[in-house]
């Protein structure tokens, strides 16, 4: 709570307009408001276009229409995350506006109009597996406000791919830089740049150090300066912190 | 190489006045260095204050003091990682304007005068041990024209030592945060503030998951939007990266 | 075999009463007895209401109901963990009165009326997808003559929620945490606290650290004191610990 | 804050004799003072005898020094873990009331006399190399108000051994069962008891499973209910549980 | 080949009666053959009443067939593990008298009549879903010509049903111990006989530790002497080696 | 680019031939080209005969079609690897000379008649379950141009089956040798030849180590010199350096 | 206690001979006597030449030359693991007579002359640095009544060097296999005969699967059949259960 | 033994020349040598210039000075790896001649004078800390007859470095290449090459991945063709696997 509301409530109490039951009702609830930082979220989502982030895997298709009901009333922009169509087809159903992000196995109904986007971020993929999570990083940095702009297949097999991109690269103010199997592509990227990389290893390939793990300690282990790390396959973790450093403050 | 110096060069061709064989030459050690990352990195590196970073680690101390020698020489600031007392003796003997900060375990050498310095990072370490480590984040920072707030031993066990520093959190454009054995602080940062936390694990901790294992798996798997990650006890690292994060472009 | 049971077969063999073969019987059956604990234990689930679990993990529906009919003669309370709806239909075939507890995944035959419950547990969960492991607790530990007090999705991205709740953390006798992700709730709940703390983590998250592991590993090594913990998803032998704690001797 | 001291600075706004200003600086601060949970822990512990813990690992003797001095002004009894001869001959040159518990690693530096001590706790080893965990979880527990009864080396090797114990194991309210290398005593002693069962499993054993991961993960899987588990050779965690599983209220 | 075959090639070449070159052809082979243990084996199987096993998992139900047919002709008794009934109806198809194990997942196709069984083998379970695997194990023994005593069901959560067997454990000259979870049965039978034990560690269990690892570890870090260990879940295994143990020579 | 190539293009802007604008063009796409391994890579397929790979695992249907249409424009053998069926009658449906090898579970399009196939190349197994790997490498070493020796199931428990194939190995230029279970077939082989020996480790077996764990790391951990290794199941990538061993240059 | 001896006591009762509560006290010694294994194992061990084991790791060296007193006093002949000379210096300084195998890094105290060896234990190693783990398994065999073969350095690397001991293997009755690396001599050994095997995988080896890691996977998933395993490095637990195998009953 | 010396022995016999006792004795003695590779090996080694490998780690110095005599008697040349300086100081007293290769931790003891080398090998590491490892590679291939060519710090965070180096790629046979931290340099030189590039990732880095771990992983999922992997810090197998590959036949 701050000092001007504090001084409003106090000043009435003085003044006799508030009384005391009423302002120490609003005080022990402010007490709570004070820490009540999802409300303070609140208010800077709807100022900042920031949507309210419903994970959806292991939830059900009732709670989350629930949620999204919730949200909608309160003019909140939603953006729903793992969520296969089966989901889409039952938010739909109450919500026309939803959109439906197919390979980011996203969600989004928002409030509100789109306004202009912040451009800055770069979404880059070392190979064609790797595009589903990419989508799930620029659509989360997209409904933040941003204006993503998207690389694909510039893994570390064919140099040259990526060398055709730099003009992308040297203009990015944050790059997400998405690769499986060896995940070599993130730290590459992070020679060639003197923005902020956030790796985001993906599950593809096999046998040892499958599934994401090469490709994870790869990243964390990466002699290149200015790499942070998200885990396997969080393309929504790597959009939204994209977003946050890409805000203008 | 642009457009305009290519252009230069064919017209001397054409008008005769550079020879095939010099444009040859010129050309093909052009096409190189328009690969040469590194040379483009030196200018920006001069021009911005971004120290040369050498990893100290696994380099002899003859190694270390011919590289700073080198480096002095192109009139760049040096910054020596993960190096213990007797590194930093034999440094001094030659480079008396070495600095040595002890517990961060790094050696800076100025090249030039220090600048104004941009505030918005905060380093913030859960526990007493944590500190090594901060300081590593911190320093990095510094020398990378950063001015940085440090709070320490906030850790969850006491919330209430947290929210007291509210105000440094909300004032923040980038936040560094390290925590040891359950590595939970960083998920709390994240949740009550809206700028990019980067979480750093670090070794305290014994038992299944000590050495940092567990600090960093509750990171990665963190359920708080907007939070990175860094390998364990990579102060450097996060610090780097809060600094590419700070920069004004 | 005590000291007085002893002494009635003794004197019945000094008297006569009991001829050397029969007790010799009785002694070596009961030298077994001695070991009995699984008679003992009857007697005491008997008389305290404690239940006789049957882990249906791995068990087939026949072997289910076979051991149910041999404690509901027994006159024992059943409490069968791990089953879906279809071994309920059999179980519900030939035991009518039982109680399907589906999202604990528990089937409950009580024998005998319900006693009056003790109150002091609470049981505690991060999330909305860990619900299911929390019902599995409470069920247990209700069953085992509790009153359980349930708080849901006070996860530390929004520690207000926590902290709403501060009064039945306080007036708590022993409290069981249930979170997946980076599993911090339950060393945050120990920090708020001055009561026994059950961390369960659940195999809720993905990738690195993912299906309880990382919550598990944090559990293990946090920083808060009088936190201890089940494995993953074990919410039965969280509300079993509860349970006992909160028994009055 | 509660309702009454809010009405009292309320009450002095309104009738003006509690300057505007005075209240707003008096209810931020207890906005805050509302959270402060270590204050609140603070006084717990001066009227219920629990020691304030110093984690002694990671820190220098100066700052455990610094943090002794520190408690031992605000007359708290300090609880210091983790530490050798030389932490203790530097507190013992300030603190000479300080006691050193050799084998659990301990120093303890009480304030006040000591009262009545609790009966109700076991610590049990299996195995000789197993002492030091258990006496530094009795010896917590011991600080902390109750008397605790040993039972050592009774291993499930020789299953007798235990068994001549079993009157002390039927007393217990809560036992805490150290065991390293197959660590399979806790889950016997679960078997045998129906009080809560504390397992620390010890980093005794070499080879695949060994430094306490085999008896870490025989203690989660346990097939015995009512067993909860601390980190491995966390002998305080399990004292100071035991001890809040112990006390009556 | 040995000095007899030899001699009688040899004299036979010197006496005319046998070819050089036939001779170079027998010896070449029979080079190969004092090389070829699968010919020895074949000898001692015949003789001894050892079967030619083959492992079904990852075999087509064709090549199952082919061996089996292979196997016949040779008048070999052959065992096949891990198949399913959909094997099974196949080989029957061509093999009427083959017999399906089918909780033990294997085929046994004698040839010639089962001789007497040498008794001294026990296999014992520590619960009831541990029985597949101890059938596989048991089966296996029986096929190779032992009488197996099975004992299921006394896990170490009543340890008096263990005792009720001490007989049986006695006069064992081996004994097979299947064991989940915690894994901790084979340890105890091993610390109360002196006669081989071999632990079988089984998948079940869920969380860390569980699909068998925390029961493997267990076995491997046993404080009782005399136990060695096979695969999770590889009651063949333990059965073959079992059989090895128990032979008279 | 050549020094020739730049040459003809500056004589041709002395000369005037070249306007400036078209050299800038061909001089800056070279200086890409100069990069462009890929361009290298292309020429190197079509003059040596090495496919172009395409990894199946991952890439829809649509995608895979795609690529082949592409390649089969630019006269390029395609190999398209770890698909199934349906995949090979999308391809097949568009391409009809697309050869299906199903077991290897590789789709070939060959541009260009088959040349003559270098001998040298051996591919063998230890068991009948690693025969899918088998021809996964084999068949990719054919599409490059080699002529394969199979040799099968000859693991380490029958060693007579591996010497009789000793001329083979004494012949081979490289050995690939397939191995799951403990793997150690490759290091038997490696200690017969004193040619290259390229390990493939299946995920054949089951329990600890199995999934091709413990043959991978057997492999890796040889004692046996000369031995290099893939990942799991990758006889892809055994096959294709298998080719670049045998080749003649 | 055996049936005779009840009724011994029990008709002493009966003839007044023995008064009541005599024959409680011993009826309640007894039943503990009879769970006595431990006094059983003494009486086995007396009359077989078992020796008492004392793990020497982790023991102080006053605790071992008290139990050393100890069984000294019950003319037991006392088996000390896994100490160094240090230990034996102390040891020997009482018991004269304590003999130091300083390779296996034991310590042997007879009573009583050593009566004839079985033959029939192989004890066999892959290389030069498993010895000091195969001496610790050959003398527990020794120690325990058995003559053994030792076989030294015939690693799979030259399988010839194994074959030149075909005659040990075939007239062995159990054959202990120490390996370290790729652990493979265990599972070629186990093809090569039909008496059980014992592998032991020792710690010789770095990188991944290094510390005997890769040996004890290799030894778990052999395709040899009647092979089983003890933990890396346990040469006292394979030369124990070797003993026990070759025990004539 | 081949049909050739057969005939002679046979016609030996039926002529009467060759005794059949002698016979049997040569036969049996040669299905022996028929498998003796070792002998075969030594012939080889001798032919071409091969050293005999003593493996030092975990060998005394007076093992390795013993094995060094025998194979000086025998003409060989010994490459003793994993040594130290004390090694060298023993050795070089018996062995003048012998040298040390002191990064690379090797000693060399030559018989006969150094042929021609053969071209072909380039030993490349990423960083500067690689280069003990790269040392190892590099002088095994030398003393099996090859020039290396040596590349050193080329890693991928400055690619430039490793294109200036382009020639010497282009013209390798085989190229192995070290590298720690993430590892990604084999993969970015095997995307760049068309000869077999051998891996072996360095245990240099910390944290998650460190000591080698990252890079081992990175190098198994590469993405890259052609590239095949030894264990961490195995430089001399992966220069004797490039010095087979190196070899004319």
């Amino acid at each position: 709570m701050d000092r001007k509301t504090l001084r409003t409530i106090l000043t009435g109490v003085r003044a006799g307009r508030v009384p005391v039951d009423d302002a120490i009702d609003r005080l022990r609830g402010k007490a709570l408001d004070d820490l009540g930082f999802a409300t303070l979220d609140l208010d800077r989502a709807l100022r900042r276009g920031f949507p309210e982030v419903v994970f959806g895997e292991g939830k059900s298709v009732e709670q989350i229409v629930e949620i999204v009901r919730h949200l909608s009333r309160a003019k909140q922009t939603a953006l729903i995350t793992r969520v296969g169509p089966d989901v889409y087809r039952a938010v739909e159903r109450h919500f026309p506006a939803a959109v439906h992000h197919e390979q980011a196995r996203l969600i989004v109904l928002r409030s509100g109009r789109v306004g202009t986007r912040r451009p800055g971020i770069v979404v880059m993929t070392a190979g064609t597996s790797d595009i589903g999570v990419a989508e799930e990083a620029a659509v989360t940095a997209e409904v933040m406000g941003n204006r993503v702009t998207r690389v694909v297949d510039v893994g570390i097999a064919g140099i040259h791919r990526l060398l055709a991109h730099k003009k992308a690269l040297m203009s990015a103010r944050v790059i997400v830089v998405i690769a499986g199997m060896e995940g070599a592509l993130p730290s590459v990227v992070a020679g060639l740049t003197d923005c902020p990389v956030i790796g985001v290893p993906t599950s593809t390939g096999y046998g040892e150090g499958g599934k994401g793990r090469a490709a994870l300690l790869a990243m964390l282990c990466s002699c290149a300066s200015g790499l942070t790390v998200v885990n396997i396959d969080n393309g929504f973790g790597a959009g939204y912190a994209a977003a946050l450093i890409n805000r203008r403050r």
